[in-house]
């Protein structure tokens, strides 16, 4: 009887329900049960979960029904199970939830005050421990987004976040990157900057992520050439070896605020430009870069579309990467239509294996922008006096270097696979003569999805009639792919009830 | 096949689970089930459920396992089966979530600008129908709390506040009401105030609440004397009849968005003088109020813990007041500790009835506090001239009319019951010589909680040692009254391990 006094030790058996909620840990309890009553607990109490010397934080969602659990049973979310690494028939305690004292630096926010070094990082810290439930993480980005963080305030989240989660020391001092903001389709130069890089023998360990709504990212692409899931142990057998890769970047503990951070700013859909330089930053210092080039593309359909907005994220990134002692350079590109032919998967890595090949047909556009970068990179790292750059990386590319340097890193990361065609191809044809005035790019992406991308690696389409081309009626605009015949009969569909998507005057 | 790109239809089977997750509407849905698969539902996405001409807006938890649903199958959470008035084992359609509009209009105010009239009431639409979720809720508190709504905001939210639900007309132009500002253990002078008001034929028809963290709330002691669930029809009943009464105020559906956003500003433990005067005031104008006193406390242990942040809301509640229409009038009162001897449902009960019985041992705080807002509201009414009311409240006092009256008020509301002392009763006395220096009002609740308060009404304990008072060892400090032995001997354990609880020097 003394144990509701002291510190509440209730003894539940786990029950799995399969229930997933992603990263927020639920725990779900029987409103008849024991423990439920003593406690008081209710519907969203924040409770603590004791498993050995483990333990999270949970929201609780109280069952009223006797099909579900036992009364001497808790469920746990998915995520919750695996944070706890428990199993279902073990037994852990439930504890009422202590003061989480970070809280407190939110508020303070809240009411105007500016948070020092040490209350960031005590919130990242809570942060990554799970003890913040989604409404505090929605208060703490709502408090810090928009423009009510100062420099000072950036910094500090920076810093906190490399300090939440690993840290990848590389053997040499020099290690480069490149980081684009905000999509834009086929803009796939990572690879082919890898490849230019890593031949003159600098570090260059690249993680990319996959596709969330557009047809494909970085990752996926790459995965249509070579294996992307590796280990960290495996990555660092590949960077030893060939001095690049390309790789998913989910698999490693860097920056893990972030991932937390960055569900909730979707669902918001807020901008933050301290939120987004924290985010680039932390992630790449914790993967141990010390020089970083930034693609900035400026265009109407895509994040910055402005050369002002521009100007104004790149000097405040400039200003934190000093801070945090990363060589950072910031190149404002152009974002107004497609990089390359290919949208999708297979039909992007073709393109990127074009240009390395010095093909006649590449896609000049992303060999450009893929030299340009590269140059950049290189001049950046020293490696390059100023104004050299391009025409090394060209050199580098023309030679066959690059491309060699390519199949070596995928070999390293598990074996190269040529892209192919997928079965189904439909033709659409421009339907009068005129040059392409508008091109929808959010359309265009939706078809590539429509057919199949990024699931089924070589749907996707190819594009002819970028903007300003003369078009003949009859003439090829875009070539549809996709590996079954339901999908493109989706597609057609699609197409029939959408007459805009590329605009010929 | 050409569902998917129109307006999709996806029918399921309605399941009920049986979890509660408070106001947060949440649907189950299986991982392989077609609907998730062929539409990309993953975990947290927002869909609209539509059932009849009804539809509400859900956050999706995705089920791995079998054992909870069918593939055909949707589970729902308890609120979300009420907000919808379906059953298990009807049929729903479920569909993607069209934008919500008026998010903009949050974003826009973290980046710095003003919300104009249209702008909020759209937002409190949007929150009264269920479109936030609590990730948006959580926003949109933390953008609109501190000190970042000016006046005009603050009267905008107030307005739309008022406008997202019932509002309450009265016969007759003067309804007057008196509100308390933040927790003061045994604060009871509602049933006193009601019944002086009342008995001179002013309306008051007092909504109340019940105890959330304390060992009663105003409704939970007015409920061991007359029931205080009534309909809103009922209610009407006793006002017609009588002209006042003292209800749970949860049953009418008064200003909605503030029961909603009350969770979260909870949760996130956010003061906001700007959201705590919308709240107070859109209730009362809703309820159909001219007039209204608030009281006001000031202490170490209450809401307001300095003259100056009193005087700051005083001024700021006063002017929103003004632009509503309301009149108003704040009184700054004493906070340092308990107003009368009982704490408890029942032996505050007792407390009021002793002052409404003109009692000589009846409490003289609780007596004296409830003459000066009595006769505040009767000044501020019209009734009295300036300086004239407490005069007036005292006569009817003294007279007996407001007993009277207050065994009228309960027989209208379904019979008077007279409150009794729990069976176990143990004295608490002094071990030394000495003066009362300083008491623990947040210790001293706890023990009334431990004794069963306000579950087990006649719980809780009467209070003889206030600030100040001479004591002689063996005299008898408060006295824990508790319905059963066990909890008795819980709250025994407690007070062995809790020395401070009042300090005698």
């Amino acid at each position: 009887m003394t144990s509701r006094l002291k510190t509440p030790v209730n003894t539940l058996k786990l029950k799995r329900l399969g229930i997933d909620t992603q990263k927020e840990h639920v725990a779900y309890l029987r409103a008849d049960s024991h423990v439920a009553m003593s406690e008081g607990f209710e519907a969203l109490t924040r409770v603590r979960i004791n498993y050995k010397s483990r333990s999270i934080v949970a929201s609780l969602h109280i069952v009223h029904s006797d099909s579900l659990l036992n009364k001497g049973e808790l469920g746990l979310s998915e995520m919750a199970f695996n944070s706890l690494s428990a199993k279902a028939g073990e037994y852990i305690s439930l504890t009422h939830l202590e003061p989480i004292q970070s809280l407190s630096f939110v508020r303070s926010k809240i009411y105007g005050n500016r948070v020092n070094a040490q209350g960031m990082n005590e919130i990242i810290k809570d942060i990554v421990k799970g003890n913040y439930s989604n409404i505090h993480l929605s208060s703490f980005i709502t408090a810090f987004a928009g423009e009510n963080m100062n420099t000072d305030e950036i910094i500090f989240l920076t810093k906190s976040m490399i300090a939440s989660g690993a840290n990848i020391k590389w053997q040499g001092k020099l290690v480069v990157d490149k980081h684009c903001i905000g999509g834009l389709p086929g803009n796939r130069t990572t690879p082919i900057i890898v490849s230019i890089i890593s031949s003159l023998g600098l570090i260059m360990p690249k993680t990319s992520s996959r596709a969330i709504t557009s047809p494909a990212g970085t990752a996926d692409t790459m995965e249509v050439m070579a294996p992307v899931t590796l280990s960290q142990k495996k990555i660092e057998s590949v960077i030893n070896k060939e001095g690049g890769c390309v790789v998913w970047g989910n698999t490693a503990n860097l920056s893990p605020a972030d991932d937390i951070l960055i569900r909730i700013e979707r669902a918001l859909d807020l901008d933050s430009e301290g939120q987004l330089i924290a985010s680039v930053l932390s992630k790449k210092v914790a993967a141990g870069s010390t020089h970083v080039i930034i693609d900035m593309p400026v265009g109407d359909t895509v994040k910055l579309r402005s050369i002002e907005a521009a100007n104004h994220l790149k000097i405040l990134m400039e200003k934190v990467a000093h801070a945090i002692g990363l060589k950072l350079k910031v190149v404002v590109t152009d974002g107004s239509q497609p990089v390359g032919i290919g949208i999708g998967p297979s039909l992007e890595a073709m393109d990127i294996l074009a240009v390395l090949r010095n093909e006649p047909d590449a896609p000049s556009d992303l060999r450009d922008k893929s030299l340009l970068l590269a140059g950049e990179l290189l001049e950046l790292a020293g490696y390059a006096e100023n104004g050299k750059g391009n025409e090394i990386a060209t050199k580098v590319l023309q030679s066959g270097k690059a491309y060699k340097k390519f199949l070596a890193i995928c070999k390293a990361q598990g074996g190269f696979t040529e892209p192919h065609f997928a079965k189904y191809k439909r033709e659409i044809k421009a339907n009068k003569n005129g040059t392409v005035a508008v091109i929808n790019n959010r359309k265009l992406s939706r078809v590539a999805k429509l057919a199949g991308a990024p699931d089924h690696t070589s749907a996707g389409l190819r594009f002819f009639a970028h903007v300003g081309n003369k078009i003949k009626k009859g003439e090829i605009l875009y070539t549809i792919y996709s590996e079954t015949e339901g999908e493109m009969d989706y597609t057609m569909q699609y197409l029939a009830s959408e007459k805009d998507i590329i605009t010929i005057k």
